[in-house]
């Protein structure tokens, strides 16, 4: 079974609620829309990621024979389950906000139209996918809005949750604008520029931190990194100078230094000082250790000369909102709109379209959600990408979508791109059509009878 | 490539290293020690989790052809490089502390000795997954420790960061003493026990909710759970007492009933009254919806009559503390003890084991971390579990661990067992025989002369 791409990485109600609308023949058309429920608290905008993932998952879906085994060896299911689900691939339309787009509380991101057991199985994976590279891609995006012009890369494999965590917030935080990550296999897997420095075991596993640099450089002769923060790090800058000044006689160049630890902005401008007095201003320097989009402001407040960033893990596990209340709801089944009306959550039934205005300067202005029919002025958000179980277009590339990202960025109201809270949140709209609809249906569910049975 | 086991799920840093060590010829015996700096403020202990995915990933480490082509062609690396990474398996050994213990800062829970290279490139990975289980268990131990004897049920897939996280939380989860997840492919991979009810999806897509539950019974009679606030919470208690009438006399019986907005204390009361005055007091109530072992706490110090509770994105994000401080430090090269003195950062060096006291009542008293030739009194924490790259014994059962891990809680200071954070932090004493050789090593590290080169 592959881990990222089985059907059984779903919720057991899933299957559960499947044989029930087997046996019950409940096959007609679902329409079900994934939105997040609100912002966190410390996010002004959300930015959309892993629909690509999304929709390669929605197109392999089918059940392996060992998957089908388990079925059919379950108590709970049996063969005629099993047969079903054997049979089972997902044929139906998906309408969705491109990756890159910055979205906000209560709009559909995703739309399925599809028959029921289709769009019911596929909710926990969709909303698994979507929410992580989601919340990762809006949380480097603040990153890169507080140091548009440094290099920022990702460090974070070792403390993501997980392998396909490590990964996919390589390519969230890529989406997002960061210039590439440390995760080898997003290379090979996504095309994204790798970074790489050397570690402390590196430096420490030789007699001297001076030899480590010396092999390094030896064997990575056009612009290594040397890692500084061992042992001493001015002492080490100033022993740099030296191994610089030999090295250029023999054409090697050293082409940054990290900072892993202590005050980065006194090391940085200290070090900064050393390199700059002995001719070496070429030697960048690169910060790491325990970073996130806060620290990079208050460092590049403070003055500090630091060319690029490592972000790791306050990146990839979002760890100041480590989850997005991410929910895929049915909102339509057999033609007839449905809402959910559980204390505090309620949904907006009926298929959606979020409708953006832009000021004279360009900027967002506001959103409205409307139900699809009921056309608002503005650039409606959600298209077209799945048809009947095939893309409608082929894949965006990763360059595309960045360039979409950073058009976003530019287009954000002002108050939304700062670190802090917005005062006056960004304002979501919701069209008299669909408060409308929305009463609608309610009477309906309050006159049904109470039946007994 | 498998996601999870590929060699290139690791840093570049890694490989650039690996062929620095290569080139230099650098393969003597190195000691890395994996241990986490220090607990999150919430939490008063860890559960070790994780070595078994930790010991898979090493035996079966070998890098595949189409791994081998991106490494050739790669330009920092090329053929050479590649034909040696061809060749690499881990043949070293692994002391762990095993899977279900209790374990605090600085004391390493995982000790690799294996030429430089194979304990080098690991590095990535091995925190990867040993942080992950091991941040989840010890969130899943609170709940246990809160609810020992209700049913807790792993909800989290769907929010989890990724495939693996949410596979992995299930398995971390239950071996903290979670009864089981709700997460499939953790039955088929693990034998985990799931757990499953329905969605609000399926009372929606039905015209009438009390449709929805008869549908649902009639395919599983024996005991399904129906879950009532869609509408109107109250309302579908009162329906399903005489829904369960009719389905008696067919031999239908429904298991419980599951709660999932509102004020779920108040809610459980009033529906277990109208239960328990139908005569229907073998319902059992289960709540979900954003708990964590704060809100069960408190659910069950109000007294409200719930059996089972459904725990999701606290769990599997560990919310209040995504991220363990977990690092893997070399300790030792070629037969020389190392140290990193990095500000804030510095290690403790040579190979370490961790000796645990016990008081007259059985509970933990303090843990002592020495050299490992240093004996001290108590329990040796770390064993043996992989030599030359092959596991000491086979891997150990979920049923093992849970076991161990019951036990542990069971023997944890009293202080320690609360959700809040203990006044007195467990007692983890540094031996002498350490200390001495740290300032042995630091003082050759001075000693070392400023090379002008």
């Amino acid at each position: 079974m592959n881990l990222c791409t089985s059907p059984l990485l779903t919720d057991l109600y899933q299957l559960t609620m499947l044989r029930a609308y087997q046996v019950h023949g409940m096959h007609e058309t679902a329409v079900f829309e994934l939105f997040v429920r609100r912002l966190p608290a410390v996010r002004n905008f959300l930015v959309a990621a892993g629909l690509e993932q999304a929709l390669s998952y929605l197109e392999r879906l089918r059940f392996s024979d060992e998957e089908l085994s388990w079925v059919r060896a379950d108590k709970r299911f049996g063969p005629e389950f099993a047969d079903y689900l054997g049979q089972l691939r997902f044929t139906g339309d998906v309408y969705a906000m491109p990756e890159g787009r910055v979205f906000f509380a209560d709009e559909p991101v995703l739309r399925v139209v599809a028959p029921l057991p289709e769009a019911q199985l596929v909710e926990t994976r969709l909303i698994n996918l979507i929410q992580f590279e989601s919340m990762v891609a809006s949380k480097a995006a603040r990153s890169v809005l507080v140091a548009p012009d440094k290099l920022l890369v990702d460090f974070g494999l070792r403390r993501a949750h997980g392998a396909e965590a490590g990964l996919l917030a390589a390519r969230a935080a890529y989406v997002a604008g960061f210039a590439g990550t440390a995760t080898v296999l997003a290379g090979p897997a996504f095309g994204i520029p790798l970074y790489g420095t050397m570690a402390h075991s590196f430096v420490q596993a030789h007699a001297d931190e001076i030899d480590a640099f010396a092999h390094f450089t030896d064997v990575y002769p056009d612009g290594a990194t040397l890692l500084i923060d061992t042992y001493d790090t001015e002492r080490a800058a100033r022993r740099i100078v030296d191994l610089a000044r030999s090295l250029a006689s023999r054409k090697i160049e050293i082409g940054s230094v990290r900072l892993d630890s202590g005050d980065l902005g006194a090391l940085a401008k200290s070090v900064r000082s050393i390199f700059d007095a002995a001719g070496l201003s070429a030697i960048r320097i690169f910060a790491s250790g325990n970073l996130d989009e806060y620290r990079i402001a208050e460092l590049l407040r403070a003055g500090a000369p630091i060319d690029g960033f490592g972000v790791g893990t306050s990146l990839v596990t979002s760890a100041d909102a480590p989850t997005l209340d991410a929910v895929y709801k049915l909102q339509e089944y057999a033609g007839r709109p449905r809402r959910k009306r559980s204390a505090g959550k309620a949904t907006w039934p009926g298929r959606k379209q979020v409708f953006r205005r832009y000021g004279r300067d360009g900027r967002m202005l506001n959103d409205v959600i409307a139900l699809e029919a009921d056309a608002q002025g503005g650039e409606p958000l959600l298209v077209p990408v799945m048809e009947q179980g095939r893309r409608s277009a082929p894949a965006e590339s990763l360059g595309v979508i960045r360039k979409r990202t950073a058009g976003e960025l530019e287009r954000l109201p002002e108050a939304l791109r700062a670190l802090d809270p917005a005062t006056v949140p960004y304002g979501v709209h919701v069209a008299d059509s669909l408060r409308k609809l929305a009463d609608e249906v309610d009477a309906k569910v309050a006159s049904v009878p109470a039946l007994c049975r």
